[in-house]
């Protein structure tokens, strides 16, 4: 989640006059792919499994990143009619110097030679949503961090150390105090929605409002605190969806919870904005976008600066890499080139594109 | 930290007509058990490392309460001009009817054929700071929970279900704000007592308050996102004393951290709480000793129910092991035998202690 640094390291720059890119959107559920021509037209998508090197491990960050560009380009290779890449950018979340050797060597070992770019999935993340140089990009997925951005570069990171640290309002933030207001109303005897749907998740029947006690305690206790350290604690942002579910039906203590995210997210961007700076706040991860009042939030959070209320969400990851790959490549990225790829990227993202779903 | 279910195993009851009991508190960090007589009279003292089974493993666990059960007797042994123990009460944190079996060949082994009772180190906690059969305990470690005590036994448990789940209020929940508000203040550019104080900790020298930032963020994020994800997250516990003190100094940031974990701490009191059930509270636990304002605060509660303020620390959980003990074997203790199970530790806790650091 914390941005990578933006690393170069200048290949063997073998494009002709008209060149290519690639583009990776390496996140750490899945690894899209992208291979797009100067005026952003798709040539191929390809799809692995995740790659962040943090949670994957190295090497199978590498593998994946490398069956998704490699799949890009799909059985006739590089040389069949196009140019290959000049430049390719890995947006990879976790990333850092340690990966680009590998990386290197890996693409070049299936053709790709181009310039390699590691750069910030936060800034990818900005570009999908926003042409703008300047702007701020907030993410609230499993984990949650703000960026400024300036000149097209991310000169200012808030948060994003992860579920341990910070991630204040991300999906993990959500449901770990979901759950913990769970352990809390068993203890109480409580039976609210949220509990009730914390504990029909984890099997325990919701007829059982007050089962007899056993060793002092709701039976369910012992039982789920088994569960919940038998597995990453990471896995608590699951229970994200189910808050925003029980806060939406009127729970009270979800729709704390849910209020407190949008407050959290808030301070993060407020950390990174910069009052001589203003721009268009991108939106993404699957948290941010489902977060009912952030949206306003923020909105009302330019408004008291004196700017004008631009608030803008995107899922498209692979949009932000490809436009990043383009601007790497020396390349104006036109609204005509941005819609384009965004054309080309959901056109092939259909039944018969060229990717797979296997790492 | 949970309460382990007050298991008995009926073994060859050997004991003469003047019993004898042993004691153990066995705790995370080190065990520690004790021979006494029926009038309070302590034989022979003994310690190990921690044995509690979830942290260290059950066959350590084992281990080490046997060492410090064997320890207890010294090289003359269970028959030297005294009864072998009639009762064996074992108060673990972390303990259930798992380890029963396991406990009662390991001591099996070591001549100790009385009952076997295992107790919750809640309980024992209880009794080290009171004789009244109805009460409530609070520690406040590590971990935290609550316990009300009735007829000598802990009817209702509150909180206790570990750093990813609850212990509200605990050392783990007061270090992990303490580290996540640096984290946050990191990327705002603030500097504090409590900042420097856990930068300095990590190495960095509070001279650097506006140090340059390193791919948008100050230079110690990084560097410690990987020191605390290197280690168990309980480690943060580390970091409870040196927020006390930040408070103490008057940091902003570290006192609202000590007086909420002041409300975690009565909030989780209260959920065992019965309005008619009076009785004194027993705070134990490392940082349950030392946080300002806590005895006042569950002394308020008390009188919020109309009962007069009865609030006792201790820190001898051992001592709360030999009460229960006794009891389990049917003596009454008095204040005259509680008197003397004190004292007995008390003089053998000292340089000529039949006691054993190693494990």
């Amino acid at each position: 989640m914390s941005a990578a640094p933006k690393v170069r390291d200048r290949g063997d720059i073998t494009g002709g006059p008209v060149p290519t890119v690639l583009a990776v959107d390496a996140g750490g559920t899945s690894t899209r792919a992208g291979w797009f021509t100067a005026d952003g037209r798709c040539l191929g998508l390809g799809r692995a499994a995740g790659a962040n090197p943090i949670s994957r491990g190295a090497n199978a960050a590498l593998t994946h990143v490398t069956a998704a560009v490699t799949r890009t380009a799909g059985p006739t290779g590089w040389g069949a009619g196009s140019w290959p890449p000049r430049v390719v950018v890995v947006a990879m979340a976790g990333g850092s110097r340690a990966e680009v050797a590998g990386l290197r060597r890996a693409l070049t070992g299936v053709g790709v030679t181009g310039e390699l770019v590691l750069a910030s999935d936060l800034l990818a993340g900005y570009f999908s949503g926003a042409s703008e140089p300047d702007g701020y990009g907030l993410i609230a997925g499993t984990g949650a961090a703000a960026i400024r951005v300036a000149a097209g570069v991310d000169v200012a990171v808030a948060d994003g150390v992860g579920w341990l640290l910070g991630d204040r309002g991300s999906g993990y933030w959500i449901g770990s105090r979901a759950v913990q207001a769970t352990m809390r109303a068993l203890d109480r005897g409580e039976s609210t929605l949220l509990t009730r749907a914390v504990l029909a998740d984890q099997g325990w029947s919701p007829e059982e409002r007050s089962p007899a006690r056993v060793d002092g305690r709701h039976p369910a206790v012992v039982p789920l605190v088994h569960a919940f350290y038998g597995q990453d604690p990471v896995e608590l942002a699951r229970f994200a969806p189910l808050t925003l579910a029980a806060a939406a039906a009127g729970d009270r203590a979800a729709g704390a919870i849910v209020a407190q995210a949008v407050t959290e997210l808030v301070d993060t961007l407020s950390a990174v904005l910069d009052r001589a700076a203003p721009g268009p706040i991108v939106v993404h991860g699957g948290v941010g976008a489902v977060l009912p009042g952030l949206a306003d939030a923020l909105r009302s959070r330019q408004q008291a600066q004196g700017w004008p209320p631009d608030v803008r969400e995107s899922q498209h990851g692979l949009l932000g890499a490809a436009v990043l790959a383009l601007r790497a490549a020396g390349l104006e990225v036109s609204d005509r080139i941005r819609s384009a790829l965004r054309a080309g990227i959901a056109n092939r993202a259909g039944p018969g594109e060229r990717e797979f779903a296997g790492g």
